[in-house]
C-alpha cells in the first residue's frame, strides 16, 4: 500500500521511479531531497511522471511481523520500479532501524537489477561513508543495482539539496543513463 | 535469567552481565549462544550469577515510538550493566532492523565504556564480517567498549557453539579479565 | 592479453577490457579468475578481444612514489578502459596493500564512471564481505561504476571459478549490459 | 622517541607504548597527533617515556617482500609494545596502502590483544567512519584489542588537536585505563 496508490496501479507502474524513505517522521526533510533526485532520475526517462513516494512512517506496524498483504503490496510496488531512490536519515551512524525493519523482508537479489540511488542525511558530514560502506552493502544483498556513488546531505544541504545534488549530479548522470537505458 | 526489567531493579544490577538479543523470534538459537557467552564472562567476576537476557522479541510494539516508560527500562537496564552480550541473527548481510530500531534509543556514548561482545549469527560465514563493519561501528557509536574480536557462529555452530566460543575465548578472555578490572 | 601499457596505447585503447590485479604474487589464480571474468564482459560488447591485464606484481617499486612516468601510463591504460576487472586477495580480512597502493595514485573522481567489478579471493567464504564493505567503497571514492554485486571465490572455488561466475552472472549480465551500452 | 628498532630492544621494550604511523611523508602532522595521544597513554602507566615510533616513510621498500630482516624487527617491537598508536591519514576514504602492506606482514591475532588506538586524518570529516568501518576491523583480524572508539581528525583539528583528543579521551580514558591494568 503505497502513499499515492492512485499513481501506482496496472501496468504502468514499471515505468514508475519510486522514493523509499525509512525516517519514522511522515513527511521529512530527507524525503523532500531524494523526490528531488528521483525527479531529476524521472526525467532520464520517457515518462517523467512524479515519483511515487513509500514512506515507511505510515507503514510502522506492519513490519514487526512477516508477509503481511499490506507489507507485500509496498514489495510490490518497490519490485516494480524503473529506478528506486532509498533515503534513511543517520542513526548511530548508520541507517535506521526501521527502513532496514523494511529491507528485511526482501529475499536475497529479489530487486534484480533495479537502479538504485542510496541517500542519507545527518547533522553533520562525519557519517558520510555510512552510505556506502552500511547502506549500499545491504541494498546490493537483495540486489539493487547501484551504478553511482551514493549521496549524502549534512547540515544546511538538507534544507538546500540543490548545489549538492548538482555536484553529485556531474558525474552520475551518464552512468544513470546507460542504466535506464532499454 | 531475566526477561523484564523489573526483575533487574536495584543496586545490584551493576553487577549483571545482561545479553540483549535482537531476533524477531523468541527464545532463539542466538539468544542461547549468547547466554553461553555471557556466563563465561560472569564467570570473570566475582558475581557469577546467570545473565540477565533482553530479548526484544518480546518488546516489539513499544520500539516504533520514542521514549516509551517500558523501552526507558530496558535502557536503564542495559546502561547499568557491568557487561553486555549484544546478538543478532543476520539478516540481509548485517544486523536485524529489530536490533536497530532498539539501538536508535540510545544517545550518542550512552553506553559510556560498558564491557560489550558483539555476536552474530548466519547460515554461513558469508556475513561473519558483519560483525566488525556493521554491529560493531554502531556500537561503538553508542559508547560501547569492545575490547575483543566479534564472534559470528554459522550453520552447524549455531546448535553446537561450544568449539567455536573456546577458540574465540583463547584469545578474548585476557582482554575481557582486564575490562572487567575494577 | 598484455602486462604493460606499451601494448595497449593507440586509440583502440577505449575498447579494451581491463583486469587490475593486486596480487603481490604474479600469475596468480585470482588474476587468472578475472580474466575469466573479463572475457565473458568483453563478449557483450562488439569487441571481443582478450582483456587486458595489469598486474601490479610487475610494478611494485613504483608505486611506492608519486606520478612516475611508469605509474602514469598504467593509470592511462585503466582511465581509459571500457570497462575493468579489480581483483585482490584478501589480506587481513580486506583487500592487499598493494592493490590500495596503486588505488591511492588516483584522483577522486578519476575512473569518471567506468562499468567496474570488484573481485576478491580467499580460503574461506569468511570475508567475503570485504568485497561490499572495503573494496567498493574504495573504488566508488576513485569515480568506478559499480552497476553488479562483487564477486568473492573463497577456497576451491578460486581454482575451479565457473559455477560461482555463472550463478554471479545470472543476475549480473543484464545491469552489465545495460552499463556498456553507447 | 625512536624511528628505528634498535633503539628499543631489551626488556623494557614490554612497557613501550607505540605509534605506528602510515604515512608516505616522514615526520608528518598524523605522526605528531600519533604521538599526543600515545604521551597521554603513557601517562596512564607507571613508565611514562617518550612513546616510539615507527614511521613507515623511512621502511617503504623492505613493505614489498616478506619476512625481510629489517621489517621482522619492526613487527616485534609492535608485538611487544604495552599499547599501540595506530595512525594513518585518509586516502580515497580510507588507510593508506603503506600502511596495509605493513599490517599484511602481520598473522592472524599476531598482536594478542594489545591495547591499541586507531587514529585518522582526513581533509575534512566526511571520512570519519574510515576509522571504525575499514582500520578497526583490520587490526582486530590482526588480534588488536581497540578498548576505545577510534579517533578522527580533520582539517584545521590535525594542527591542533588538543580539543578533540580532550573530547575524546573524556569517554575514552576509562576503558583505557582497565585494558592497561597488569
Amino acid at each position: 500500500m503505497t502513499d499515492t496508490p492512485e499513481q501506482t496501479s496496472g501496468d504502468e507502474s514499471a515505468d514508475e521511479i519510486v522514493v523509499l524513505v525509512g525516517n519514522p517522521s511522515p513527511g521529512s526533510r530527507t524525503l523532500e531531497a531524494a523526490v528531488h533526485v528521483a525527479t531529476r532520475i524521472a526525467a532520464l526517462t520517457e515518462v517523467a511522471d512524479h515519483p511515487a513516494v513509500v514512506d515507511l512512517a505510515h507503514h510502522k506496524e506492519q513490519l514487526l511481523g512477516w508477509q503481511s498483504p499490506a507489507t507485500e503490496a509496498l514489495k510490490h510496488q518497490i519490485t516494480s520500479a524503473r529506478a528506486i531512490v532509498v533515503a534513511s536519515p543517520t542513526y548511530k551512524a548508520s541507517y535506521t532501524g526501521l527502513l532496514k525493519l523494511f529491507l528485511d523482508q526482501f529475499a536475497r537479489d529479489e530487486w534484480h537489477g533495479i537502479p538504485t540511488i542510496a541517500l542519507m542525511t545527518g547533522g553533520s558530514p562525519a557519517h558520510s561513508l555510512a552510505v556506502e560502506v552500511h547502506l549500499a552493502p545491504v541494498l546490493v544483498e537483495i540486489g539493487a543495482s547501484l551504478p553511482t556513488r551514493g549521496l549524502y546531505l549534512a547540515g544546511a544541504e538538507i534544507d538546500d539539496p540543490e548545489p549538492t545534488i548538482d555536484a553529485w549530479w556531474h558525474n552520475a548522470e551518464a552512468p544513470l543513463r546507460r542504466a535506464l537505458s532499454a
